[in-house]
């Protein structure tokens, strides 16, 4: 059986609209496994992947995402949570502001890994940061705008069908689907 | 023999001054061992030595420092290096000048780990957020004042004797020194 690794059941809930078809039950791993630091999501999920399916001893997704600001670097990027809790999203807002150009780009990255395989997915959504808009979501939800409309605005089957992590979920069900042979073996 | 694992050499040189009279000398371990996301300095220096004493199948010591600014729940701390890369460290001087409470603290942590013992040293020194002034040290330096002058003033061997990876140093020799039965059977 499929296991998300991951400690928020938001996110469970998303992940199996998207895996459903393909996986059947997608099963919860309640495992706090360590992220590393580095600037690439990828890295950091993969590496989180491989700790959680030894741990598990079954195939395992996790996933890792962010908010990544074109003008400054792409702060606060990986370590956008630790951001949120310090900072805060006005600070970063007033941060993005100040500059020109204030395009942001939240991204995804849900890591696959079984005991053959490791795999990243990505999902990207444009968009450009704001003043506060919004009492939907969490986290930078309120800051981003997206086609006019900051994610804290949307409802939220909107929001999750053009979601980063929707995007990720949806390459990994797409990537699933076309390996029935091997998804046979490490799912059932 | 103890080594240092690092790929600075300026902390090499910082530290062989340190610990010369407890360890003899001091060789470097240029391995990149992984750094885990955690508030705590502590456990990512801990984390890191355990992986670098493995690899190096010797008594390794390990370093992780940043600067933590009271008002913005300890903003940029453990990430402190690539806030640096990515909002520079004037913005970070805006974000905390902007606050009425200025005071910051650059902590290092020292991590020991050989096959018996895993132990942290912590050094604090308190300051204030000012606007960059001087051309010396790195990082923060400029934006770091303690008693009226900033790091980036101050001449090396002046801020060597106060700054925060010199006085979790000294801890670790203290440590080293107080235990020359544990030493021996180590450091040789």
């Amino acid at each position: 059986m499929l296991r998300f690794a991951t400690t928020n059941e938001g996110k469970l809930v998303e992940a199996r609209e998207y895996l459903a078809d393909v996986v059947g039950e997608l099963a919860q791993f309640d495992y706090d496994y360590l992220e590393i630091q580095s600037d690439d999501l990828s890295e950091i999920a993969a590496h989180g992947a491989r700790e959680a399916h030894e741990a598990a001893g079954e195939p395992v997704i996790v996933d890792d995402s962010g908010l990544f600001i074109d003008a400054i670097g792409g702060f606060p990027g990986p370590y956008s949570s630790y951001v949120d809790d310090t900072l805060g999203i006005e600070r970063v807002s007033e941060l993005a502001r100040a500059e020109e150009d204030r395009r942001a780009r939240f991204r995804a990255v849900v890591a696959y890994c079984d005991s053959d395989a490791l795999e990243t997915f990505e999902g990207v959504v444009p968009g450009e940061i704001v003043a506060p808009r919004g009492d939907g979501g969490f986290g930078y939800d309120p800051i981003f705008e997206h086609d006019g409309t900051t994610f804290a605005e949307m409802a939220r089957a909107e929001k999750n069908a053009l979601s980063h992590r929707g995007r990720a979920l949806a390459k990994l069900a797409d990537w699933l689907a076309d390996e029935p042979a091997r998804r046979e073996e490490r799912v059932s």
